[in-house]
């Protein structure tokens, strides 16, 4: 997603072209290009697909809504098994219209995980909670710490469900490098993702993720979190950002390595 | 700042006519008005003043930036009591620029708060640290969450320095309906603030805080946390908002008592 722009084959180019051997990838670019034409893209080239993101959005409380969700959820389990990933991430939805339930949009989010988990596991799939920042708590993701994110995963065993671990979310959370420990303990650090938190703040604050080095976090503060806690998996850089998106994909990918090396490596 | 929109005067005639009883003030417009002509003019309108916005931005590490900080702190305070107001709201400041250190800016505002706490003490003043939501920790507060707040606020002696319980900044932490009950059990609930959270957030998500009832916070919920946790004192409505801004002032203030009416009182 960091390089949206460039068209899967032209990534897994560039990935080679740059030494990367492992990538994340989202699931509408996946199905534009074909489900096993992409499986076989990537495993041509020697790639390993480190996560596939995303399902979830469990919130809905319409009982067709949730039934979509949960056969959504079914196919992308599917997809993460075909591209040879062991991690979706998923983003577990926000408020439904209306509604102020907050525990509530949680719970319903917990029942979904029952439901899932072992189809995800009889997949060879574990599924990773993602706590988004608090800014999306109504439209996105009511699950908005680390703390929370655990408190579901943790009523299921962790090959069925863990969390994501990224920076972006959590940064300002001086409780989250405890919850780190916690999760890795518990075998539940699924994946590990950075971007950089700059402002001014978009409107929407979607696209406003910074180039790692840009912003006010600390990479190698929470690499060390998470390696202390046991994690040894691939770091992902996941930038939803509007100015990376409208710069040329291959120079941006190359700053992006970079970066990592300078600030995370 | 609801109706920012509103000279002095007019707010005070406008609150006359809706019948209330009580208003929070901004430094800005009493300084511009003149201090002790404000305080006239709330005095003979029978109007108290609940709260003085706002002291803090205690986080600069240049030695000249803080003290200049804390000279405009004690300023504050001396406005406050002129103003017959018992509590001044601090919002604590954001990073230094460059800065990545969260941990350090923290103890920064607790240094300030030693040197401000016994100031305002012996002006009959109590500081009230707000907790801004997690959005702003880069630029304008550091400290996110009513747990930090009461971290730094339970280093002091609670009339000296409390907190502000805001719903725009804290409806979305699970752990803030126990925050709020340490915070009454200590006598630390300075004052109690509603708006409410709607979306898309615009850019730079200053000026997005919602009117009471448009958003996906239970006021009523909240205010029972509040109340359960002893506190009395009054409400303060507070809606940083572009579109209300726009409009007539009186028209906004009287829709905001019937909003508060409808889904607060």
């Amino acid at each position: 997603m960091t390089v949206k722009q460039l068209p899967l084959a032209e990534l897994v180019e560039a990935c080679r072209e740059l030494g990367i051997r492992n990538v994340g990838l989202w699931r509408e670019p996946v199905q534009s290009y074909g489900l096993e034409a992409t499986a076989k893209l990537v495993r041509d080239a020697g790639l390993t697909v480190t996560t596939l993101c995303r399902g979830g959005f469990f919130t809905a409380i319409d009982p067709a809504e949730r039934a979509e969700a949960l056969a959504d959820n079914r196919r992308a389990i599917d997809e993460a098994a075909t591209l040879g990933t062991d991690t979706l991430v998923l983003v577990s939805g926000g408020l439904p219209a209306g509604s102020k339930d907050l525990h509530g949009a949680r719970e319903r989010i917990a029942d979904a995980l029952a439901e899932l988990g072992p189809y995800a596991e009889s997949h060879g799939v574990r599924l990773a909670i993602e706590p988004l920042h608090p800014m999306y708590a109504s439209d996105r993701c009511v699950v908005s710490t680390l703390a929370q994110a655990l408190d579901l995963a943790e009523r299921f065993p962790a090959h069925q469900v863990g969390v994501t671990v990224d920076t972006y979310h959590i940064w300002w959370d001086d409780t989250a490098p405890r919850q780190i420990a916690r999760a890795g303990a518990g075998g539940r650090i699924h994946t590990f993702q950075l971007a950089d938190w700059t402002t001014p703040l978009p409107e929407g604050v979607l696209t406003g993720r910074g180039q790692l080095g840009d912003g006010s976090i600390d990479m190698r503060e929470w690499k060390g979190y998470v390696e202390a806690a046991g994690y040894t998996g691939p770091i992902e850089v996941e930038l939803f950002n509007a100015g990376l998106w409208a710069r040329d994909g291959r120079e941006v990918l190359a700053e992006t390595a970079r970066r990592f090396a300078e600030h995370a490596a």
